[in-house]
C-alpha cells in the first residue's frame, strides 16, 4: 500500500502524474473492497443489494448537483459545455430519462418502492455524510481539485465490467434490464475522464497542485470506500443503525 | 425504536416538545452503542482506544468552529456572548489550555503522538465525512436547527457518568489525568445545554420549526452514531480502510 502523502514534493511530469492518478485508482479503488467481492460473488442476500442500491442512489442522485457546483465555478465556456454533458447524462430530457432514472429502475427491479429510494431517507447516515463530503469538496476545494476528484471515473470501466457479468450469473432476478444503467456508463464515463485526465494533467502545473490533485483522487476513493464500508458493516455484519432501511426477513 | 419524522405534525406544547427531545436522547443517544458498551465492560484493546481517542479528536477540534459558525449566523448580542463561553471552554486562553488540549492530553496518555493526533489525516475517512456534516449542517440549517443539533449536551452527562468510572475501573493504564478532560465537561455541558433547550423551545413556535428541532437533534445522534459504527468496523471487526490509524500489534 502506497502513501500518496508526498508524492509530488518533488514536482512530477506529466506522465508520472498520470501514473500515480492511476495507481491510485489500482490501490484504493472500491473494486478492491471485499463487499464488491460479496457482490461478484453472488453471496449477497436480496436484502443487501437492496440496501445497496438505495444507498448508492444517494450518490446517483448527488451527481449532477455536484457536476453544477463545478459548472458554476468554471469560467471558460468551453469547459462548460463539455462538462454540462454529465448533467445532461444523469437527468436526461426531463430529468427522469437518464442515469438517475435508471438507477431508480435498477432499486426498484430488486423490490423496492420509488419513492422510498428518492426520499433518501433510510438510506444509512454515513451514506448521507459521504456524499454530502463529495458535494462540499466539488463547491469548495479548488477547481482542479473538484475536477480531480471525478476521476474514479478512469476506473469505473472496470468495476462495471467485473459487477455486471457477475451479476447476471449469480443472481437469478437480476437481468440485464435491471442493470440498464450500466450498459452506457462505461462510454459516458470513457469520455468524461479523458476530458477530466487531459484537464488535471495540464493544470496540475505546480508540486503543490500536483499534490493537490492526488489528494483529491485519494479523498473520492475514500467515499466511495466508505459507502461500502458502512453497507458492509450495516447489512453483512448486521448492524443497522437506528432509522435506516431494514430488509424484510428472508426465508 | 420511535418514528420521529411525522411526531410534531399538529403542534408540540412545550413540555410535548422537550419530551420528544428527551425521547431522541434516550432511543439514539450514543451511549445505546455497542461500542460504547464494550468500552465501558473494559473489553476495548488499547488499539481500539488508541483509535477512539484519536478519531473522537476530529469531532473535538471542530466543535469551537461549527460553535463560531453559529456565532457568526446570531444576531442578538446576547446570545452571542451566551454561545461565546462554548469556544472559550474549548480553546481556552492561548488555544492550547481548553477541552481540545484536554483531549488531546487524553490521546497522547493512551500513547499517541500529538502532532499524528493534531493532523487528523490518520483518522478515519468515515469520521471526517461525519463531523464534515455537522459543520455544514451547523454553517447551512437554519439557527434554530443549528441551535438544536448541540442537545446532544443534554444527554452528555449520563454517558460521561457511565464511561469515566467503568474505564478508571476496566482499564489499568487508565487514570484520572487521562480523563481530565471529562471532569470539567458536565457542568459546561449542563449550562450550555439548559440554554439550548431553552432557545429551541422558545423558538421552534410552529408545527414546522418543532419538526426541524426535532429532526437536527436525530440528525445529531445519527453522526454520533456512525462515528462509533466506523470505529467498530475498522477496528473491532478489523476492516481498517487503506491510510487510516493501524494500531501496533499488541501482545
Amino acid at each position: 500500500m502506497s502513501d500518496f502523502h508526498d508524492v509530488a514534493k518533488n514536482g512530477l511530469s506529466t506522465a508520472e502524474l498520470e501514473a500515480v492518478l492511476r495507481r491510485v485508482g489500482t490501490e484504493r479503488y472500491h473494486n478492491r473492497h471485499p463487499l464488491h467481492h460479496r457482490m461478484t460473488s453472488g453471496g449477497m442476500s436480496k436484502g443487501e443489494l437492496q440496501a445497496w442500491a438505495l444507498n448508492r442512489y444517494c450518490y446517483q442522485a448527488v451527481i449532477p448537483r455536484k457536476d453544477a457546483i463545478i459548472l458554476a465555478r468554471a469560467t471558460d465556456p468551453a469547459f462548460r459545455a463539455a462538462w454540462r454533458k454529465r448533467i445532461e447524462d444523469h437527468d436526461g430530457e426531463d430529468g427522469w430519462s437518464g442515469g438517475i432514472a435508471r438507477w431508480l429502475h435498477l432499486a426498484t427491479s430488486l423490490g423496492l418502492d420509488a419513492e422510498a429510494v428518492k426520499g433518501e431517507n433510510l438510506a444509512l447516515p454515513a451514506t448521507r455524510f459521504a456524499v454530502g463530503a463529495y458535494f462540499s469538496f466539488c463547491a469548495n476545494a479548488t477547481l482542479l481539485e473538484a475536477v480531480a476528484s471525478s476521476l474514479t471515473e478512469l476506473f469505473s470501466p472496470v468495476i462495471i465490467g467485473e459487477r455486471v457479468p457477475a451479476m447476471l450469473a449469480k443472481y437469478e432476478y437480476i437481468t440485464e434490464d435491471t442493470l440498464a444503467y450500466f450498459s452506457r456508463r462505461p462510454e459516458q464515463a470513457s469520455r468524461d475522464s479523458d476530458f477530466a485526465l487531459d484537464y488535471v494533467l495540464r493544470h496540475a502545473d505546480t508540486p503543490e497542485r500536483q499534490q493537490a490533485a492526488i489528494d483529491a483522487l485519494v479523498l473520492k476513493c475514500d467515499i466511495l470506500w466508505a459507502m461500502l464500508d458502512a453497507l458492509q458493516h450495516a447489512y453483512q455484519a448486521g448492524n443497522i443503525p437506528p432509522g435506516a432501511f431494514r430488509p424484510e426477513q428472508e426465508s
